[in-house]
């Protein structure tokens, strides 16, 4: 975390990773907050692809106009092998001082910013990270941007699921996205009052899983639901169905998968506001000095932390929300 | 087609199949109706299956206040093999005298028709059909009741693809509802504006879609859509991915299917009103002493169909919105 | 109705009026079409004000990309008082021959087909018209392309308020755009179950609304909707809450007027079908030689109209539905 | 605050005062909390009405079922002058005494809080309050259950009228609910990226809001969109209206009043979550013995409150989010 007094004149800025609604609203609070630092600013189009292959593109105000609703991002985002390698990262290198850029922002994931601190670290490029990813698994923020903006699609779908289990009388197991961590799964199943929730945090001991619900429908419960994380030690909501369905014959038991829905959509009003938080958060810090950090909201106060720290481990989910869950079922 | 003029003093209506937002509001229409014309309601619970089992339950306006707006169905809907027989529909016959009800209104599909049509045959119990399926598969109504709010929400999931497919320009392979047609998978087609429909009305031939979709991809699309419907002759998305993933290794492929949403959620205005017209004129056919029929809207007029006719067959695709989605790629 | 055979190779096409959810759509399937029939097109901003002023902008394939979902119109909208003068339309004419258009497609409602008939007839130019509206108000087509989403998007409005309405059993007065009918106040009160609808196209009685409310609020209904189309007679929602307030001292009145939100938003599956096929439809008489008309469906089929019939009158109400409403209550 | 340790066997719950999306969510989070506690309860419906009044109800875990995802309160809300009064409270303890209650949980805002506050003085009843307004005026919680719902459906209105406002290049002037404060009007002029918001905590200058307009205007902003809280000094949009519109004749400046549709609708992700959270913790403070005490979540953890100080004075706006609002402009 280096914080040698920069005199940052222009930057470029790029989405990398799985896409999370409120991106854009990121890319326009660093544009915005830039032109009012007097700070110019090039968009880097596909994340590292591009900045190896030189899609750069000059922004201002007028370019990020009218985009703060929409999901997806205007830069766009790929893969790239090449930036995994030292000859890739110092063709990005090259580029960013062909457009003399000063200090790069980058929005994404882990991922991103494991690439973001190598670059920095092998070509004195100062970088700064914003997270943006719908899984919420990074340390440093509270919440990660499109993070409620996936809870809010994750749930509006189970409550339509809901409707027609409820008509039916059926079970449900609904698989949502968290490869490594539970936390759409927790979330949504506590505020779509799910029977279940299946976590990545957990052992899943199916012996368990049955019992629960062979008690739950004792109770007179008409239809159940069940949320998977995609990473559960299960396999998944196909994975459990194989599992269970036979003690469950008389149910018509389904699943369902939401999978990529999770990540569009126009972001909500949090994902906007936080994205407009740590845009503008972004361009502070790299005008203080800042390298090699990522900026996020912790306790509703902007929080530093370097991306060493933010890339060593997985956020932990919150044991009192568990607890919460077996409370309300 | 009966039309011996009876006095109906008591009505039984029920929900059968599988649920489609307006069901609530075409009971809610069935209930008001025949407060206003004295008619007594008894609402059967979990369809044929209630029909046999004795649940019946007294309605009137109040039972029905606030459910306009809301998914699946507040009879419920089940499954009865027991009504597959003679003596299960005996059964039911026997209920429908003990509680003195002269006529029964269903709602639901072509199976749901199929059996009311047996028991109207059998012991001579008036009834009449609402055509409530998303799946829009059946003629003498140019809609059937949920087909429209089935659309928007598959069409809203697909949106919410796009945005996400467009941020990684990927090729995106969607399933939507329609075992036997392909009404769903071609009007989402032409409203999410996507590169590709296969319906269960053509023939596709996969050399064919590939050489399709390559010629798209050479005119700069960044990211396509391909709807299939999951009665299509290829097996559904994810046999379609099998088949044509290697063509497009570039692509970063992912399939979606989009599954049990789309019978869930708050139903449309264009729902609401059709199924709140069907209530109403189903009501008043069977006061006006016809029976084997059902009731629908075809250019916008009230329309009366014998149950054998909506069961003869499917109904047909427009083939002028298949010409036009072809024009509009 | 003319219909001399041209050879169309160029044509023009803009928005005008008050904008409706699916003028995009409209737009892309104009593009489209005409991409698919070798006619160039000529996107026009600002509606007439930019016919006169020179707002021209070439258009492809890739502009209308990824234009289908959003509300609004990417050509804009505006008044031209100019293009009421003779002059006005001169100056507009001169610019179309500069970019050798050969034909027009204006996108709006009744004001804007008036002035594209004079334009016509004055300087022997082809016009067709598009039917966006929310209004739903013109004759020659069931429907207008921005009814069925601003239906809906009201519906959802008047969804909220009755949450808060029966929580608090309250009464609500809430006023729908429509200044000379009453299409969106009749079926968003048939399909919210509001209690009564004021229209344009009836009398409205206030003893008799009185009278009304009284008697349902006898019933036990702990909440009451009353849904005023703006052009009622009565003058809106608050005139109508100063008129009957001091009847209903006990409930706590409220007046919501939905406002410019019901012109907004993304466009429905049934609007984004119903432009792309006006759209294609729109260039497909065109090059067959028909001006001075509108495209239109009616019975699920293209009809043709002249302008000056659309134009004529008003559409009327459908009467069995202010029926159904009576019943319904 | 006292802590008696009491061994709480029955108890109470009631909504009162402006409804909020969550109270629904609440309810069943005190019933399901309190059936896992073997504690009994009673839901009074209509609020303090309902507790003078004797509208007591048996609770139990299927009274609650599939209620978590809807607007408005099962409880109902309503006024009652009647419990401002000592004998009204009288009334009330008396009914609490008659059904065995031992506590009493009051969902709402400072003035639901400041009866229940009188009410244990008085007559030795424990009580614990849970805020839910959309508001978000309350000290003691970082949030009020209902204040994520109303951004978000504001906000959603918002978006809507931007495209119109984009559409037609014109000036909106939106009016948002906040009597006293400016919590949604802040938030959602930074999520929609408003122009301008005006907000009860800081002093509006006509002349300051012409100038800055003009200003943004003269940046070629075709449209722009003004966020007035209703509590403004201006006395809302409508006056605002008066007093600037004179220095933009230009311009077609439309006024909208969101209005109670921000109180309904189904509650967010978010406001489920807090609400269930809160829900549970009243009940633990409740068998802990606190009494006159506010549940809240202060940085995810939860928060007691004593009530004599959540009703002290209005929470504080963020000053951060007013000067965020200034950059990003």
């Amino acid at each position: 975390m280096s914080t040698d007094i920069v005199n940052v004149k222009t930057i470029g800025v790029l989405t990398s990773g799985g896409d999370s609604p409120g991106m854009n609203a990121a890319i326009r609070a660093v544009v915005r907050a830039s032109a009012q630092n007097d700070v110019s600013v090039y968009g880097i189009k596909h994340g590292y692809y591009g900045l190896i292959n030189d899609e750069f593109i000059k922004m201002d105000t007028h370019s990020v106009s009218n985009i703060i609703q929409r999901g997806g991002t205007i830069l766009k985002s790929a893969r790239s092998d090449e930036f995994y390698t030292e000859s890739g990262r110092k063709k990005a290198a090259e580029n960013l001082e062909k457009y003399g850029i000063d200090a790069l922002i980058v929005i994404g994931g882990d991922g991103t910013f494991t690439g973001a601190n190598k670059l920095s670290k092998e070509h004195n490029i100062n970088v700064v990270g914003i997270p943006a990813t719908i899984d919420n698994d990074i340390i440093g923020t509270d919440e990660t941007i499109g993070y409620d903006s996936a809870l809010n699609t994750a749930l509006d779908a189970i409550d339509k699921i809901r409707d027609t289990a409820d008509a039916h009388e059926r079970m449900f197991l609904v698989e949502v996205m968290g490869r490594d961590t539970g936390f759409i799964a927790l979330e949504t199943s506590i505020a779509s009052g799910a029977e279940l929730a299946l976590l990545p945090e957990e052992l899943t001991n199916i012996k368990e899983v049955k019992r629960q619900l062979h008690e739950m429908l004792k109770q007179q419960r008409r239809s159940s639901l069940v949320v998977v994380a995609e990473g559960d030690e299960t396999g998944g909501a196909v994975k459990l169905a194989e599992k269970i369905k036979d003690d469950f014959a008389q149910y018509d038991m389904r699943v369902c998968i939401l999978g990529h829905i999770q990540r569009g959509g126009s972001p909500t009003a949090r994902d906007r506001v936080l994205a407009s938080r740590l845009g503008a958060a972004a361009v502070k810090v790299l005008k203080e000095g800042h390298s090699e950090v990522m900026v996020g909201v912790v306790n509703n106060a902007l929080k530093i932390t370097p991306l060493r720290v933010a890339i060593s481990k997985k956020k932990e989910i919150d044991h009192r929300l568990i607890d919460l869950a077996k409370v309300l079922r």
